[in-house]
């Protein structure tokens, strides 16, 4: 994409009305706009990366089993009465609306409800299951302070995926195969080095939660780290029991602030019981359905990485979720400079590689300021320096390190 | 996918609740689920087809110059009022909502006010214009009545784009360029000789604006169509002046009914005069950004294609939006054609197209009945009556036509 067609302006000054360094950043380099407190839209970069890690979600729920669908946000109030999960006594963070015959309805916070109805028509036997379906899609949460940027919205996008089995056994199961999927997202969006599976609170079917925590100061949550086994605790659980049960020794913890980027819960048969979702075994026997639920903030990951890679001048995002591979810059205006950037940038696209071609009659320090805010991994110069050095030379920076090099443009896109 | 993978069961008969026939058959193929009246979700294979028109749609949109972004449902009242669309006496089916402070929210029906508030940060100058802004995303209408399935929704998806241009002669090349792409789009779906661009009334800005319907009797609106030419004219301005206008003899014209699949507005200065988004010329005078609108509905097209392209078996997808290209059925329990089938289903997977395989155990009837109900272009049986005309011969039938034929699987699969 050219530069000058991006319809999207840098700012160099943080937003007066945002104090978290996510949201800071990205409505500087503008990848989102604040709509309301909580509440962001997302222009073409932050477009692109969100895209990106939806697909990179998409592709490891797929692997695991997963079935996509796209529930809606709009909710029937009588699903959400039969789990006793309507009263905003019991939710505290509805969004509810009134529909022109006067009738009240939901606006989704999750979709547990509506899901379990749902598969009441499709489920009837034990041959219907296991059955594992997710939705990529928005959640509304009536958050009374919502001051963390993409990390805590109002309207967020989520993944969210409900494991339907016959029995724990098979829960179990799912449950460890959807943890090792978490770990390969985790990793592949770049956050897999500071990302640790946590033990948090179970509630009422499970002794403990499955969290997922990286470690950022920025982070509202406490954990107590064992790097060696790669596991964490949640402070909500740091009690010598938890510590027996979990084969974790105190003297081996380190505690550290965390953003909780997934969770994965055991549910067992809390919702298959209030909605009437239940199957017929091997011997004819009607039991309720097993379920499972597994979370992914999208915008959340977005603003985690935001939170852990990013340094004074702006974003460093990792690899595979930046907005573009190459951020090719134009240096001067003289034509011959011009006319190699553009031939360049046609090879990029040639190549199917993504490029951002800053194609803007701006100076240097524009450029690179730009270039720096933005943050894609790797910055390609074209000026007359390196044309002198020889029409196939280029200057390649790498935003993380800073580190430049002379290199010879075939090598690059090849 | 395996059949037996699918968890969508079909059903024989048509849900009580549902008069329109595309809600009635894409309920009983399992595409979609009815949450409340005017609100569906949509299950695995409903989900593929309606990634099929966004895939299209977006080339399309791309392809003139389109920036994608996602706005948000949850929308801040000020905006509304600077242009004087908060009130319910002026836009009657707003869903409105409270946020935990206890101010007011809206849940989006469109998106002008939004978009043109947040360009008011991006645009500055003649040299930021022309852009074009568009995302494919949830809107929610709170209708009184709707039961018409997908094709009037109380929340449904649509691809909307914004031009903001300099001036009127800019806009005017946009919506032509815009108007082509739209007929690309309805070719591209299968509706292409069924929707013609039709002449409807413009409101303040425009004396016309153009309207995209496709013949079907299910349609809301009445409409009079020139098939030389090629356009029609909405019931709403056929009038003696408005035939002189657009060059039409009413000899010409025939009645029919047709359903609005696409509408593109001029909207002029409406909404940057009320939001304050202007632009500095080339001699430094301050002026409104000159906008139009462009909008698809998702939903509504794929509930379209179903009333046009279904028969009393049930739905019959054009190649481009089907859910799958092939329908693979295996008849019969014999280990040799499983054997057999399951070979050309990894042949499927290996060449990368798209399958659906029947491998449950079920009689041919059944397998048959879901093939036509669920209306994959193209079936392939293998049976015992296939393998002995030979180990690569299968029966290839067509759902439009019926049509059937022996042939060697090495000529589908390449």
């Amino acid at each position: 994409m050219r530069f000058s067609h991006l319809f999207t302006a840098t700012r160099r000054d943080a937003p007066k009305d945002e104090v978290a360094k996510n949201a800071q950043l990205l409505v500087r380099a503008g990848f989102i706009h604040k709509e309301m407190a909580g509440v962001y839209s997302y222009l073409p970069l932050g477009f692109r990366v969100l895209k990106k890690i939806e697909n990179i979600i998409r592709e490891e729920m797929d692997a695991i089993g997963g079935q996509e669908v796209l529930l809606t946000a709009l909710q029937d109030p009588d699903v959400w009465k039969k789990s006793g999960r309507w009263s905003d006594d019991v939710v505290d963070n509805w969004f509810k609306t009134t529909l022109a015959n006067g009738a009240e309805a939901g606006i989704a916070n999750t979709h547990e409800e509506p899901l379990t109805a749902l598969m009441r028509e499709h489920v009837r036997s034990y041959r219907d299951l296991p059955r594992y379906v997710y939705q990529i899609q928005d959640k509304f949460r009536n958050e009374l302070r919502a001051k963390s940027g993409l990390m805590r919205g109002r309207e967020f996008i989520m993944k969210d995926l409900y494991s339907f089995t016959k029995d724990e056994n098979e829960l179990e199961r799912f449950h460890e195969k959807c943890a090792e999927a978490y770990l390969r997202i985790f990793r592949r969006v770049g956050l897999g080095e500071l990302t640790y599976r946590t033990f948090a609170s179970g509630g009422a079917f499970s002794k403990y939660s499955d969290e997922f925590q990286t470690l950022s100061e920025a982070g509202e949550d406490t954990i107590y780290v064992d790097k060696e086994k790669g596991i964490a605790v949640n402070k909500e659980v740091y009690t010598d029991e938890a510590l027996a049960d979990l084969g974790l020794k105190k003297e081996n913890l380190v505690e550290a602030k965390a953003i909780e980027v997934g969770n994965i819960f055991k549910l067992g048969t809390r919702f298959s019981e209030a909605l009437g979702l239940t199957y017929r075994d091997e011997d004819g026997a009607e039991k309720p359905v097993v379920m499972g639920s597994y979370g992914i903030g999208l915008g959340r990951l977005m603003g985690a990485a935001v939170e852990v890679f990013s340094d004074e001048k702006g974003i460093v995002w990792p690899e595979e979720i930046a907005p573009f591979a190459y951020h090719l810059i134009a240096l001067g205006a003289e034509r011959t400079v011009r006319a190699r950037a553009d031939e360049i940038y046609d090879m990029f696209a040639a190549s199917g590689a993504e490029a951002l071609y800053d194609d803007r009659e701006e100076s240097a320090g524009v450029k690179f300021a730009d270039a720096e805010l933005i943050g894609i991994p790797t910055v390609i110069i074209v000026s007359e320096k390196t044309l002198s050095a020889g029409e196939d030379r280029v200057e390649v920076r790498r935003r993380a390190t800073g580190a430049s090099r002379m290199a010879r443009i075939g090598d690059i896109v090849t």
